[in-house]
C-alpha cells in the first residue's frame, strides 16, 4: 500500500494525523497523544495488553488478528505436548540415559480438557477428536456445541472431575487473570498435566509449584510466563516436572496479519463494518 | 469361548488335534509338529516373523491383526515424533538446562514422506493432512490415490527430493529388508529426519550412524531395532541425535485382537472366507 503513510513510534511527525495504530505491549498512556485515532489494531490474537491500558477511549474499536497461520502452529504445539505426555517421551529420554529397555505401560489413559474453546481452543478440540483422544471443553459462557461435551461457568468441578490433562487457551480478562491458582489445582484430579499456551497471567506461578508438590499436578508444559523472557532465577527453569518453551507456540505471521489490518483500515476510511473487533465486556 | 481347547506350547497334549496356532516370533520349524493345521494367526500386524520360517506349508492361510487399536497409538506416536521435530522440543529442553530464552526460528519447514501407505501408513498420511502438515506417500506398487502425492517403485528419488522427514511404515519383506541403507540415505536431502516404527530389519543400523556423520540424516526417532531389547553396548543409546523408544509405538490390544482370531477360527470350521489374510507374494 505505497500511498499509506506509516510512522514508527516515537518518531511521529504529526500525531493529530494518525488514524490507526498497530501495537503490541505499548507503553501505557501513549495513545492519548493521538487525538484523531479511529482504530487500534493488535499485532496478535491477544488484546489483554491493550485493554489493560486504562487511558484508552472506550469508544475506540480494537481489532485482533484471526489467522489460520496462528491457529495451526498453536494447535500443533499443543498436540505435541499432549502426545509427548500420553506416550511418555520424557520417561523414554530418561531411560535412554541409563540404557533401560522398559516396555511396560506404553500409553497413559488421558482425557483432555480445553479451557477456552474460541478460534484457537476450538481447533485443538477438533484435531484431538480426529486423533481419537477424548476431549472436553470449558468456557465462561453457555455455548451450543453438539460435537463434544462442553461445560461452562459453575460447572467447573464437573469438568475437572473428568479430565487429567488441562490445556489453558483462555483469553486474558479480569475474570481469567490468576484462574490457574491453588484453589483450581486442588479441585483437579491427582496427577493432572497442565499445558499453558495462553498468557502467563492466567497462572499463579508459585501455586503451580505447590500443586506439583501436593501431587495435584504431575507436570506442565508452559509457553507463557508472567515475566518474559523468564528470569534466570525463576524456579521453573530447574523444576524437572516443567517443560519451558520461550513463547513460540504461535507467532504472528505478517503475511496473514497485514492484509487483515489493511482491510480494517480501508473499512474505516469507507465507513464499512470492521472485522475481528474485540468485545470489551468479554475482553476478547 | 469356553468350549475352545487352548494349549500353550510346548505343553501340547495332542499335536495332531491342533487346527489353529496363534504366534509371535515362534521358534522356527515347530509348526511341523502339527500335521492338521488349518490356520496360522499372527498376534500383531506384522507377519515377517512367520514368513521367515521356511518350514511352513505354503498353502496354509496366515492372518494378521488389523485393528484400530493398533492404528491410533502408532499414528499418535508418529505424530508426536514429527511435531517434536518440527517444533524442536529437544532444542528447548537443551535451552532449559542453560536457562536460555531463544525465540528464533520457532518452526522448521517440513514435508513428510511416509514409506508404506497401508492401513497404518495411510492413517498417518490422513492425520497429517488434517494437521496441515505437507505429506507424500511412497510404496512398492502403483496405487490410485488422489488425496495426496503418491510415488512408487523407481520414483524413489523424486519422492526423496521433496521430503525432509521420512517415516518408515513398510511391511518387512525380502524387498524391504535393509531398505534404509547408506545408498538410500545419500539420496535424501541433507538434514532429513528419520522415524522408524516398522521393523528393525528395515534399517542397516551402522549406515544410519554414517548418514548422521555425513549430514544426510539430522536425527532419528527409532522404536524398533535389529535386536530387541537393544543391547547395552549398542551405539544408538549414546547417540545424541537418536531417540530410542522400546518398541512401544503400538502394542497389540487383546480386546481387539481376540475377536478377530476367534472369528477366523469359526470361519475355518464353517468353511467361510477368512479375514485379514496375508498375501505371501507381497509379504503382508
Amino acid at each position: 500500500m505505497p500511498n499509506l503513510d506509516i510512522q514508527v513510534y516515537p518518531e511521529i511527525s504529526a500525531p493529530e494525523r494518525v488514524e490507526a495504530v498497530l501495537l503490541w505491549q505499548h507503553p501505557k498512556g501513549i495513545l492519548r497523544e493521538f487525538p484523531n485515532l479511529k482504530l487500534i489494531c493488535s499485532m496478535g490474537a491477544g488484546v489483554d495488553h491493550i485493554l489493560s491500558d486504562k487511558d484508552i477511549d472506550p469508544s475506540l474499536p480494537i481489532s485482533r488478528v484471526v489467522d489460520k497461520g496462528l491457529t495451526n502452529p498453536m494447535t500443533n504445539y499443543v498436540l505435541m505436548g499432549i502426545l509427548a505426555y500420553q506416550r511418555q517421551l520424557s520417561r523414554y529420554q530418561k531411560n535412554q540415559k541409563t540404557k533401560t529397555w522398559d516396555m511396560s505401560n506404553p500409553e497413559l489413559d488421558i482425557t483432555v480438557g480445553v479451557l477456552g474453546v474460541g478460534a484457537l481452543g476450538g481447533d485443538v478440540v477438533k484435531k484431538l477428536q480426529v486423533l481419537e483422544v477424548p476431549v472436553l471443553g470449558y468456557g465462561n459462557s453457555p455455548k451450543s456445541v453438539s460435537s463434544y461435551p462442553y461445560y461452562y461457568g459453575t460447572q467447573l468441578q464437573d469438568f475437572l472431575d473428568k479430565v487429567n490433562v488441562i490445556v489453558c487457551m483462555l483469553p486474558l480478562t479480569e475474570k481469567t487473570t490468576g484462574f490457574l491458582n491453588i484453589d483450581f489445582f486442588r479441585r483437579c484430579r491427582k496427577g493432572t498435566y497442565l499445558i499453558n499456551v495462553a498468557r502467563g497471567n492466567h497462572l499463579v506461578e508459585e501455586d503451580l509449584l505447590t500443586a506439583i508438590n501436593e501431587g495435584f499436578i504431575s507436570g506442565a508444559m508452559l509457553d507463557v510466563f508472567r515475566k518474559e523472557p523468564l528470569p534466570k532465577e525463576h524456579p521453573f527453569w530447574e523444576t524437572p516436572e516443567i517443560t519451558v518453551t520461550p513463547h513460540i507456540a504461535s507467532v504472528t505471521n505478517p503475511d496473514a496479519a497485514v492484509p487483515q489490518i489493511l482491510e480494517n483500515y480501508n473499512r474505516i476510511k469507507s465507513n464499512k463494518p470492521l472485522l475481528n473487533i474485540v468485545d470489551r465486556n468479554l475482553g476478547y
